[in-house]
């Protein structure tokens, strides 16, 4: 007895992701249902070893579905979504539309699963960036509760999608290949050779001076931790690195913890991998992660700026931790 | 009356700089001497349209020279910095040989040009990480006082010297296209498209955890400041950059300073040029630093996780500014 699976934005960097990530954990798909914009209805993908149409989105989709992954962005969620819910099909939204919402369960299921059952219709999958973060903060906080964050991202560019990715090879070529002026559709700026103090690279900053997905970050991490008793700040940053979101983590407790019971710590959390040898050049590297399933920690330090800190380098692969595996992973706890 | 000049390094990317700065601000060199290794000896570098033969560096290399501005590491520093003081040639050293020696003032012109005067024969240049980012800071110090400061770099691999600018070129022409195994001899992972957590490539760690270049900026950062009231943590990474440092900078002061308040301070500042407007998606940026002699500053907002913070990004060009630039800046003030 099987589900059926409607994924919503199939031909994305997400959306693919989410096809190898249902194949190779063997998740229960009785029908799928690949869904996309009428530029790709009528292609097909390859899932299992078997063509299946794609098939354009529209409010009839989701009749029959019992889940649907949406990675389409925030607009085509918050149209769609309604239409899921009505139609009986549980949705795991892995855009921002409604992550902030009252009702709507945010969740890293190493974190708090146990907010899965509340859901009324939508779980959402929180900001790849913040996904990383959240897992490696929870066992501290629990252990000897946090009391500030102070983080500084490097995100690859396979966070801006698949466009953005090719728009980087080709104007890196360029540059290497001394072309002069390159024309550039996704970034608002030279992205190759690199680095952008601002995502996503569209939207505009907000009143605060900070950039929607330093929020993100900043609202979805009290959220999910259920706590507002620490504080956080976020400076995110873009690197030219296709794959594999790095974070420079500045993190003060209440209480002491050095960095060897970090270290223990974090090597026994669910989903985490501990990356932590200078003297053999052992750290996380994006390059390293990308493809893989853990979320890697190293350079773990005591941070003598203050009285109880620490630094620690945190790397994931922001397609699959970041997005395709944890929307897989709750809805494995869906069902 | 001019001053003789030894450039120790010549044909290394901050040497190279060193004789670019030097033509385009006319300092007065009346004979100018390139001292390089053997392997370089007997060829030619241009300096004001001339070609003058590069010296092999020995003991002897110091006769008659007034200033030697010495950039070709630590060990040639320790070696040879003697030789020119028995000379009585005044060196500025840009290796971080001497920067801590409690005799040998660390100096940015702007900062603490008042103590090239107590020289004894040397003076060092500060780290090229550490340069942009207390230019900023002392000014802020000045006004409010700076409690504690975490920094995340962004840094070029021309730090790495010219050999590291060359491999990151061959390594992303490798990659994209798409070659397989690329023999590295400079870096110790992949830099191309990928982010480092570990500055300089080669050294070991220190026993706390941390990198060589992270305990530079802390113990540098302090004694430029002359206080031991503030306390500094630091993350250095290298990223798949050509030219131009970027810093995340997170600051906390003992009384409060709005954004509007550093930005109108800092802009006021000599060095410092502010680039913040994010409505025109305006933001120092590594591209725009290089080549340039200003210290840009920007993403200016206040951080309301902690009384009295501040979030910045400062940029500057490490080979500029970073390094030769500040060099001469020091020699001009020494004649």
């Amino acid at each position: 007895m099987g589900v059926n699976v409607a994924v919503v934005g199939v031909t994305g960097a997400v959306g693919t992701e989410m096809l190898r990530v249902l194949e190779r954990r063997d998740f229960p798909v009785d029908e799928l249902r690949p869904l996309a914009s009428s530029r790709s209805a009528g292609k097909n993908i390859i899932f299992r070893g078997k063509e299946v149409l794609i098939q354009e989105l529209t409010a009839d989709s989701f009749e029959g579905m019992n889940i649907g992954l949406f990675s389409a962005g925030g607009g085509i969620s918050r149209k769609f979504v309604p239409y899921a819910i009505e139609a009986n099909c549980v949705v795991v939204d892995n855009t921002s539309a409604f992550r902030m919402d009252k009702d709507v369960p945010l969740v890293i299921p190493e974190v708090n699963a146990n907010r899965i059952a509340e859901h009324k219709g939508i779980i959402a999958n929180p900001n790849c960036s913040t996904i990383q973060l959240v897992l490696v903060l929870k066992p501290i906080h629990d252990a000897v509760k946090i009391k500030r964050v102070v983080v500084s991202t490097y995100q690859a560019v396979s966070g801006a999608g698949l466009k953005a990715l090719e728009e980087l090879k080709k104007e890196s070529q360029h540059i290497l290949s001394d072309k002069g002026e390159f024309n550039r559709n996704i970034f608002p700026h030279q992205m190759a050779f690199n680095v952008l103090p601002q995502i996503p690279q569209s939207d505009a900053f907000l009143p605060n001076g900070y950039t929607d997905e330093e929020m993100k970050m900043i609202n979805e991490t009290r959220k999910i931790l259920e706590d507002s008793s620490f504080s956080i700040t976020t400076t995110t940053v873009r690197v030219p690195v296709f794959r594999g979101h790095s974070e420079s983590v500045n993190i003060e407790t209440r209480e002491k913890l050095s960095a060897d019971q970090a270290r223990d710590l974090l090597s026994k959390a669910e989903g985490i991998v501990i990356l932590d040898d200078p003297s053999r050049q052992l750290y996380p590297l994006a390059t390293d992660a990308a493809g893989k399933d853990g979320t890697f920690v190293g350079r773990i330090r005591e941070d003598e700026s203050v009285e109880n800190g620490l630094n620690m380098w945190i790397v994931s692969d922001n397609l699959l931790k970041g997005a395709a595996l944890n929307a897989v992973q709750i809805a494995e706890k869906l069902i």
